[in-house]
C-alpha cells in the first residue's frame, strides 16, 4: 500500500480529550478515530489489526470445535424478561419501534442463543455444541474513559458451549482455557497475561479471567509466585492460599481483563427450558459455558503493553503491515525506480508493505511517523543504500540497523 | 465438516410464519433462523455463504481502490440534525442513554464518514478517497415480510467516494458500476441482473440500481431489448426512450434491487463543511458518491433465483461447501473406512466438504437433505461404489450421475 494514497494523516499532537495511553497512541497514529466517548471508528490501519486479531481467535476457536454464526443486535424484550435481565441489567440499551414494541441492543447473547439451540437439540446425542460469533456489542457504560479498554460499542468474540454433564463442561472449559492462552500468546501479550480466579457472579462460585499486567489496568490481581495462577483482588480475602498449588506467596499487580470464561451452569438454559433427553430418557437441563474476548479491548491492551516514547511497537502477528518501507531523500528518478523495485519485489514475496512514497515530507517526519505507527520492520531506501544496491533494515524498538540485499531482507522478515 | 457434529437439524416442514421463498428455503435448510420479523440469525451454513459473498465484494472493491474501515452503529444525534435526517428519516431507530442523550442506530453512514473525512483532507491533492465497510445496519421497516430481502437489521457493504470534481466522480462511478457487475456475475446472478436507471432522490436527477429479475421482486423495471439498460417503473413515464441507446422497445419484469449507487454531490459534504483547497487555493466543497450492497439481501436474492422444488441450488462461488459427501447404506467397517478416506483425501486437495456421516438416517432422507441444502456437487459412497473403488458424483440441479475415481472427482470439482 502506497502511503501517499492511504487514508492516513500525521497528527503532530496527542488528542486533548483522551487520557488513556491506548487511545492517545491509537488516535494519533491513525488506527482509530473517536466518534464519542467509548465509541470509535476503526480506520484502515486499525481495521487491519482487528482482522488479524479476529483470524487468530477464529483459528484457535475452530481448533476446539467452535462453529461460527452471527446473531442479531436487535433482540426482543421477551427474551430478556425471561431471564430477568431486562430489569436487572443496568447497562442495557433499549430501543422502541413505532408500535412501541421494545428491544434490547445486545450486550451479550445468552438470551438469543439459548432458545436458538433449543430448536436444534433433543437428545444428549446432539451435545456437546460449541457456537461463537464476532459481533458488535452495546453497553451503556457510565465511565468510558479508558479508550478501547471500555467501550459503549465494542467488538467481541463470544463463544457458548452446551453440555449434558458438568464433567463435559469442565473438560471443555480446560480446552477453552488453553485456546485462550494460545490466543494471547500469538497476539504478543502471553508473557504478561495470567489466568486469574475471579468471582463467578450469580452463575457459580468462581469464573476465570485472563488478566494482562499493565498500569492502565482497572483490576488488581495477586499472582502466585510459585505456579503463576492469579486471583482477583475482589476474592483475595477468601483465597489466602493459591487455588493452583496451595502456596501463599503472591505479588500484586494492576491488570487489564482481556478475556473472561464462565461456567454458566443452568442459569440461562433453565428459564428457556433448554433440555435434552439423557441416556435414560429423562429430561436433563443443558449445562452451559460462555467465553468472551473483547477484540477492541485486546487491541487497546496490546497498545498499552507494546509502546515506547516514540509510539507503538506491534507484535508481528497483529501488526497492520509486515514492513514499512521509507523512501528518504529527494525522489529523483534513480532512487524512485529503486524504491519501486524494492516495493514490488517484497509484495511478490508476500511481504505486506506500507510504502512511504510521500513527496515533500522530510526524513525526520517519515522516521517519526514510522516509529509512531510501529510496524515491526522499518526499511529505508536512500541515495546511500542505492549506491550499495541494498536496503537498510531496522526492527522497531531496536537501535541497530543493517544494510542488506533484497533477498536477505525477504528472508529476515518472513 | 462432519454433519453428525454440525449445528444442523433437518426440518421436514417449511416455517409457517414466512411467505417469502427465500426465508422459507433458508430457514428450512438451516441457513438462517428467524428471531423476529426482519431479524435473522445466520447459522453456520448461512454464515459461510455470507463470508463468501463478503470476500467477493471485498476483492472487487479493493480492486477499485477501496480502503476498508469500520464505523460505529451508535451515532450522535447532532450528526443527524446537521443533515436534517434526524427528523426526516422515518425508519431511523433512536436510542437514549441514562443522561437522556440521544443516538441514532446507523441505517447508513454519510453522517459519520463526512465529518471523519474532513479531519483527514485539506487539499485537492488528498483526493480522491474511497472508503468502505461491511456492517450491520438498522432500519425500522414497517413491512418486513420478504425474508432476507427487507430486514430491520441487515448486513451491508457501503462504499463512499470523495472527489474534487464532478468529472472525477463520474469516472469513479463508471468503475464502481463495473465492479458491481463483476460482483453479481461472480455471485451467480449476473445473467438476471440489470443496471437500472432510477430516481436520484434528493441528491441528483438519477441514480442507478442493480435489479435482479425475480417474481419476488418489489420493484418493476423496463429492460431495453436493444442494449439491456433498464429503467425503474417509478421514472418510466419521463423516459420513453432508453437512456442508453435511444430505443423504445422494453420488456417489463419484476425485480429485486440488489445494489444501488448514487451521485450524492454535495448533499452531505456541504452541511459538514467538507471542503478542500483546489489548485487555485480556493475552497471547493467535496463531491461524494455512495455505493451500497445489502449482503443479506443478496443472499436472499440468490436463494430466490437458484432453487427448484427440492431446495436450493447454490452457485459454486457462494456455496457453503464445495461438495456434499453422503455415506449411504449401513455404515459397516469397510464402507466407513472408504468414506473416511474419500473425506480426508478431498480435504487434503482443498475441497471443502460437508460429510453426511450421520447414522440411523435413511438414504432417502440424506438425499432429500442434500437437495434441500443445495451444495453444488453431491458425492455418494455406498456398497456399490465401494465395490468399484469409485465415488458417485452428481451436480445439484442435474439428473445424470457418474462413477469416478477420487482423482477424477478432485479435478472435476476444482
Amino acid at each position: 500500500m502506497r502511503q501517499s494514497k492511504y487514508f492516513f494523516r500525521t497528527q503532530k499532537e496527542f488528542p486533548k480529550d483522551e487520557s488513556s495511553v491506548n487511545a492517545r497512541l491509537l488516535i494519533r497514529a491513525n488506527f482509530v478515530d473517536k466518534l464519542m466517548a467509548g465509541v470509535y471508528t476503526f480506520l484502515p490501519l486499525g481495521w487491519k489489526v482487528m482482522k488479524k486479531i479476529e483470524n487468530i481467535i477464529r483459528e484457535e476457536i475452530n481448533a476446539i470445535g467452535g462453529q461460527e454464526l452471527f446473531m442479531p443486535s436487535l433482540q426482543p424484550k421477551e427474551n430478556w424478561t425471561t431471564t430477568g435481565r431486562w430489569d436487572s441489567m443496568d447497562d442495557l440499551y433499549k430501543v422502541q419501534d413505532k408500535s412501541d414494541r421494545e428491544f434490547a441492543l445486545g450486550p451479550t447473547h445468552e438470551e438469543i442463543i439459548s432458545p436458538l439451540v433449543k430448536k436444534f437439540i433433543n437428545s444428549y446425542k446432539d451435545l456437546p455444541v460449541y457456537l461463537y460469533q464476532f459481533q458488535n456489542k452495546f453497553r451503556m457504560e457510565l465511565r468510558a474513559k479508558s479508550g478501547l479498554i471500555r467501550g459503549r460499542e465494542f467488538i467481541m468474540k463470544d463463544l457458548y458451549s452446551f453440555h449434558v454433564s458438568q464433567e463435559d463442561l469442565d473438560d471443555y472449559y480446560q480446552k477453552a482455557t488453553q485456546a485462550y492462552k494460545n490466543i494471547f500468546q500469538r497476539a504478543g501479550i502471553g508473557e504478561k497475561t495470567f489466568v486469574t480466579v475471579a468471582s463467578g457472579g450469580s452463575f457459580s462460585k468462581y469464573s476465570h479471567e485472563f488478566q494482562t499486567i499493565s498500569p492502565a489496568g482497572e483490576d488488581e490481581i495477586y499472582i502466585c509466585n510459585k505456579c503463576s495462577l492469579a486471583v482477583n483482588k475482589e476474592i483475595k480475602a477468601e483465597n489466602e492460599k493459591c487455588q493452583g498449588c496451595g502456596a501463599d506467596d503472591f505479588r500484586q499487580e494492576k491488570a487489564i481483563e482481556v478475556g473472561n470464561i464462565f461456567k454458566l451452569g443452568t442459569k440461562y438454559s433453565a428459564p428457556f427450558n433448554l433440555a435434552v433427553k439423557d441416556d435414560k430418557g429423562e429430561n436433563q437441563t443443558v449445562i452451559m459455558g460462555c467465553y468472551g474476548i473483547g477484540l477492541s479491548r485486546l487491541m487497546g491492551t496490546i497498545a498499552e503493553v507494546h509502546n515506547d516514547e516514540r509510539g507503538l511497537i506491534w507484535p508481528a502477528a497483529v501488526a497492520p503491515f509486515d514492513a514499512h518501507l521509507l523512501l528518504i531523500g529527494e525522489a529523483k528518478s534513480d532512487l524512485k525506480v529503486f524504491g519501486e523495485k524494492i516495493y514490488q519485489s517484497l509484495a511478490k514475496n508476500s511481504v505486506d508493505v506500507l510504502y512511504d512514497d510521500r513527496e515533500g515530507i522530510s526524513a525526520g517526519e517519515k522516521f517519526a511517523d514510522a516509529d509512531l505507527i510501529g510496524i515491526p520492520w522499518r526499511l529505508v531506501v536512500s541515495e546511500k543504500t542505492l549506491a550499495a544496491g541494498k536496503v537498510e533494515i531496522k526492527k522497531r524498538g531496536e537501535k541497530e540497523s543493517e544494510l542488506l540485499t533484497l533477498e536477505q531482507i525477504s528472508k529476515k522478515i518472513k
